[in-house]
């Protein structure tokens, strides 16, 4: 089964058990200057999302934080507190801390409202690079809550008919439990396309397809290179046509809940996350934002009725005639858990340049390795 | 200025104040035996569409309205009441009542929830066509509250890769308020073209664009008949590499939350609006789904410091650099915004089908027109 995760994988490619991965994370915070509680909370969202396959935002993350510490840029021991409340919303300032820190905590205290009065609203403000958005609702799931978590980000989207960056892919993340079914796990961001995919057909001297970018001037392009030359990502929708409008209100919408209502920086102001990168022209606001949001199931419905429907309604979507040359659709949240069911029993692959910017970690930490 | 209304527009287009659209939709209302009250609401629903240039839900629908309270399809006096609630959330059940009075009403609830504790969330089950989206946001603006409003709708749209309707086009609206700029109104679908265009297209013998739809076998297709004919609309997205798979969660997102969690039907199973379509196949829950949720921008953060963020995101967004060929990126809710002003002075272009419509209504209902 090893040689079967590293088959067809980049060489170089090693194979680690999930514990070994987290239990690095773990030090290395500690060596930043984190807390060891604090450290644990971090390192399990980096290995949650090495776990269900999100291979950008687990460890291969974990080199960027600690240069942001190494920066000054991150906060490693911040004073999170509540600077507005209400019985059912609560607004957090992060004091600048790591987002795997501040939204954990920030999502607790929405899940915790939730159970007290049906439902939990907590918008964090002064927060930085959150981890992958799934992790916050997939902790509502054992206690029967609907968790809904959205996060702005650095400026990387052009509003449709705009020829500049000027909002995030801004995700949002949502799950909903079921009986027998597995849950339904929905992550996506409001771009058409990943950063990362356009970095990776870039160095691979391969084009992208049409409808995700725009070069410097605005027009589509299939050259990744014009994207990454003071060119953006197109929203979700691509064009006008294809709905690209609400691609954008999507991410306005993400921008405007985590980012204002929080009094976090937003739009193209939102700040940077790998630490290379310059801060934002103009201070709109603190650091990054982020809005959790936590319903409690049985304030609307019986659970193991609600879990039935999600049950029926996963078995009806995965009922749907397959369309021609497809095995037909998947459910929110099958491919992760997928990984995720392998990877706890065989270990989770690392390609060789995450492996080499562990070392470097290790070597800069002092926190051993191999 | 009447000229310039109905220059471009359909032969046989003509012109009415909208008091007048207003007062023929109450008499029709009333005339199917709805109380006095909630014809009045459900008029302004309608109304608020006319004016805002939403002209496929405003008085263009109220013929059908009426054709279902004829077949007894809507229940006139419905006893709308709550079968579950909490501090910040309820369930409502809207006993089959006209969508345009149980949604309003929902609404109100969780408007008033918000303002007691923070938020406010009303799930509604057994209601039915709610009217167009933005009217619901819209009514939080005064009230400095944010509203977010989503509803399932009958099946239109495909899962990614499959080959037949299984999910609504599922709208979701919600609106922020500014301080010296116009509000921030979003109202979109989660599909990427719209069924009326597909119709539309049909209709003028015309192709629809790449990216729209598929045919009966899951294949995309540009020809609007293949998509009548046993085929359906594609997700936000379009394709797999655009983003699909984000259009597609969207909508179960949409789906789950009305549908599963208030108890209403959901899926392929969600009730058909227009009364000559024959019920669904199955009957998972109660009617269609709603659901209303309301913050209190004073319960997170200073609201006029809010508004300002919002003022200053607007500015910033209307500076972005445009697109060549474009005149650069809108806000969302331009267009609705400056139908609004328009009408509300120069009245509300009417096209020759729809008033050919609301004279067989007038014939049905007694209701005078001319």
């Amino acid at each position: 089964m090893t040689d079967q995760l590293v088959n067809g994988a980049p060489a170089g490619t090693e194979i680690f058990p999930i514990e070994r991965l987290r239990e690095f994370s773990v030090r290395a915070f500690v060596a930043c200057g984190v807390p060891e509680e604090d450290a644990g909370l971090a390192a399990d969202v980096l290995a949650s999302a090495d776990l269900r396959g999100i291979d950008t935002h687990g460890v291969a993350r974990l080199a960027q934080y600690v240069e942001m510490f190494k920066q000054g840029r991150i906060n490693p021991r911040p004073d999170i507190r509540v600077v507005r409340e209400s019985p059912s919303t609560a607004t957090v300032d992060g004091d600048n801390g790591l987002g795997l820190v501040v939204g954990p905590r920030a999502n607790l205290m929405a899940m915790d409202k939730a159970e007290t009065v049906g439902s939990g609203w907590v918008a964090v403000r002064n927060s930085n690079h959150f981890g992958a958005g799934e992790y916050y609702p997939l902790q509502g799931l054992p206690r029967e809550l609907i968790v809904w978590a959205m996060t702005n980000s650095p400026p990387q989207v052009a509003p449709l008919w705009g020829a500049e960056k000027m909002l995030g892919t801004n995700p949002m993340a949502i799950a909903f439990p079921a009986l027998e079914e597995p849950a339904v796990v929905i992550d996506l961001t409001t771009s058409a396309y990943a950063f990362g995919k356009v970095e990776d057909a870039a160095r691979r001297g391969v084009p992208i397809p049409e409808g995700c970018a725009i070069d410097r001037d605005g027009r589509m392009t299939t050259d990744p290179n014009d994207m990454l030359n003071g060119g953006a990502l197109l929203p979700l929708g691509s064009d006008r046509e294809r709905g690209a409008h609400k691609g954008y209100c999507m991410a306005a919408m993400v921008d405007l809940l985590s980012g204002a209502l929080s009094g976090a920086s937003w739009g193209p102001f939102a700040p940077p996350f790998p630490a290379h990168l310059a801060p934002p022209a103009r201070t709109v606001g603190l650091g990054v934002g982020h809005l959790f949001g936590a319903w409690q199931i049985s304030a609307f419905i019986d659970p193991t009725e609600f879990r039935r429907q999600v049950d029926d309604w996963v078995r009806t979507m995965r009922g749907t005639r397959p369309a021609a040359g497809t095995t037909g659709p998947l459910i929110p949240g099958d491919p992760n858990r997928r990984s995720e069911e392998t990877r706890r029993v065989h270990g989770v692959p690392v390609i060789r340049p995450v492996i080499e910017a562990m070392r470097r970690v290790a070597a800069e930490t002092g926190v051993p390795f191999d």
